[in-house]
């Protein structure tokens, strides 16, 4: 039985996430082994290094999963883009070895967020950003950023209100840029809850907006969801780069 | 009577082209004067620096048009924003001397070709380039585009056979760059018939292939449309800049 790695990319805009849900047509897992099974001649599954939401885009995720047949890597990837959808995009298609699964052993992971900070338009990004003309303070944002570094409880930043896991996470990088009219989070950790980064952001913002202090940060920990901020909308999200 | 001077983006995957047509819909000229006449509410007619073709982008346009309404043009500019779709931007609105016009006073243009020349996937801008897996000798299309520069009689390279003004045009810059998977071919010039700059990158691009040779440009000019190279597809044009 062979194991394959696939890196990949995709415009998440039209699809219901990453995640194969019962009943559900359009996700990206569902996508990519509809399309696997059909060019291998057997029923393949495919595991994603993590789920992301309806609407959000993948620079570069990564997938494994296990074959019987013996086609080439080559020519898998040749089929993959001929039959895939153009917002669906494959890098490369590689022989893995027999243990690595893409989900159990990514170490880090890094997410990018874009918000177009401006009133002029965005008119050829406009689906791959959040536009918020709200006046934000990027260096109270900055300063906020730091309080996260670390591993801390992110109960207050997890979407699901049954979460029975631990939500204990390390944040390794969160940093906040403004270039030009737009404003980039980008954060690298070793694993996100549901809609974290999106909480993450949305907390940020109160931040920048003065409707929260950075010193306040350090007092979500351990918190119940409605002490963190909004949540942001998916299409400003991007997973950026999986490491193993 | 006011003279206002609109400059703007648009992403024209959507569009007929710039030029209002009588019974064509979907056109820039058309969606921006609409738009304009309920704002102002009266008949609007704008001119634009020139036409751009169906499915081609712009960057930056300019676009002028006279107005007896004495709304201030931040308020002009604040309903545009809110009632034109999100394809269309405008960067700004001002009052321009009275015998401004965007088309009669433009003193060149920029055009950007983006060439996707890579088998690797292209899903964030997939609606801006032309992909193209060729394989092409940047340095001989490079080499190329120099014979075009100067003043030249490009009658091989205008799409419209009719054509009974002068077929004269000067070419003050033409660059073929490659940044990584990417080929961009920019031209700078005073005019540029219809679909001269997409006649002008078929050419080059048949340079690349070894087709033609840098050489034999020169015997094009004055020639019949057939001896130029292909039309390459209007998604991978770009109006970057009006000089005025």
């Amino acid at each position: 039985m062979r194991n394959l790695r696939l890196d990949m990319c995709y415009d998440g805009t039209r699809y219901k996430g990453w995640q194969r849900l019962a009943g559900v047509e359009n996700t990206i897992q569902g996508k990519l082994e509809q399309t696997l099974s059909r060019i291998l001649g057997e029923a393949i599954e495919v595991s994603g290094s993590g789920r992301t939401d309806a609407g959000a885009h993948a620079k570069h995720q990564v997938a494994s999963f296990h074959t019987e047949s013996d086609m080439p890597c080559g020519e898998i990837l040749s089929q993959l883009r001929t039959y895939l959808p153009e917002d669906i995009g494959i890098y490369s298609c590689e022989e893995a070895a027999p243990r690595f699964h893409a989900r159990l052993n990514a170490k880090d992971k890094t997410y990018c967020y874009r918000i177009w900070n401006s009133e002029s338009p965005c008119v050829f990004d406009r689906r791959y950003v959040y536009r918020l003309t709200d006046k934000l303070d990027v260096s109270k944002m900055e300063q906020a950023a730091e309080a996260f570094l670390g591993e801390h409880d992110f109960s207050a930043f997890c979407a699901n209100k049954k979460m029975k896991k631990s939500t204990l996470r390390r944040i390794d990088a969160l940093t906040v840029r403004r270039h030009g009219e737009e404003i980039t989070v980008t954060v690298t950790g070793n694993g996100f809850l549901y809609n974290m980064v999106r909480i993450l952001v949305g907390t940020l913002i109160e931040v920048g907006r003065g409707e929260r202090t950075p010193e306040s940060i350090p007092q979500l920990f351990g918190e119940k969801r409605e002490k963190a901020g909004y949540l942001v909308p998916a299409q400003g999200l991007c997973l950026m780069e999986v490491n193993y």
